[in-house]
């Protein structure tokens, strides 16, 4: 369902979960980046009305998310603070191409592949938590990732500037291309690395 | 209570009220770039951990409302779409001093004051329209921008980068800018002008 052209690594959760306080920080960042990018899509492509109620939505989800984590992290005696992000996205959206509409369709698709990246990982360090106190939040927070990604689709569907076939070859070629830039992104105690 | 320097004169809200489809347009605009702005001290100033919740919680706040003001303009069968904004907030920020921690201070304060003329507007909107049926958003939706004044006032000195002193001097300021930003801004249907 989740359209990812590679798995992760069984050993990545129980290398990660040795650094979780640095894992929830770069959660964090995670959330409000993914607010404020739903939020970029309603300033940049105001055109498609059928983008706007649904993005402001998952916009607040990912802010709600975002203050969870904080909350969670001052429970760690932790603060938001500054932190070295994965390259990761930014390499992602690289394949985006320049002209539009098909840089908006790329740009939902590489969201897409984000959540889903998120869910994969979410899910895996759910797993490898067992009965530590953060396994609830990423077990709760796995299905909201995977619902973001159908978003995602779905809306690069319904702005009507992609025909079906095309878009599942797009999402086949970028699916790709997450594959590889998730195997060569540094190994930094992230979601996405 | 909102520390504005100057009234709208009466005369703004019985001609206002003659273009409520560019108003309640020029509404959705100003929600989702309050929310953005919330974002972007979030992004901007992490070193102050004392901002992130209560902004991720107003973004969250001002998504929902655009999201109201957005169903609005559907239910008259308009849509949300570019327009022309009132240059107000752009020269209310041009008094924001370069250097930090004084420009974050600067910020705040004239996000108040933003906050505060939405918040007198609403109500000169809300007691002009009568029973018309966007009466009852303007009356429901002053009261927020009421308490998101507040909030960012309080912000600004939580910060503990101004002493009460300066940061009632440095309202003052920005308050009699605001007066003349409102005053010069051109006759067109929107919030601010």
């Amino acid at each position: 369902m989740l359209r990812l052209a590679s798995a992760t690594p069984p050993a990545w959760a129980s290398k990660t979960i040795a650094h979780m306080d640095e894992v929830l920080l770069d959660h964090a960042h995670c959330e409000k980046k993914a607010a404020s990018t739903a939020i970029n899509f309603i300033f940049r492509y105001p055109e498609y009305p059928q983008l706007v109620t649904p993005l402001s939505e998952l916009a607040r989800e990912e802010l709600e998310h975002f203050e969870r984590v904080v909350g969670l992290l001052r429970a760690r005696s932790l603060e938001f603070k500054r932190q070295r992000p994965s390259p990761y996205a930014g390499r992602l959206v690289e394949i985006a191409r320049k002209e539009e509409p098909h840089r908006m369709i790329d740009l939902l698709i590489c969201c897409a592949f984000i959540e889903a990246r998120s869910c994969e990982r979410m899910k895996l360090l759910s797993e490898a938590l067992g009965e530590h106190d953060l396994q609830t939040l990423y077990a709760d927070l796995l299905a909201s990732e995977a619902r973001h990604h159908a978003t995602y689709i779905d809306l690069a569907r319904q702005t009507g500037a992609i025909d079906d076939a095309s878009l599942e070859r797009r999402i086949r070629e970028i699916g790709s291309h997450e594959a590889t830039v998730i195997a060569d992104a540094p190994d930094l105690p992230r979601l996405h690395t």
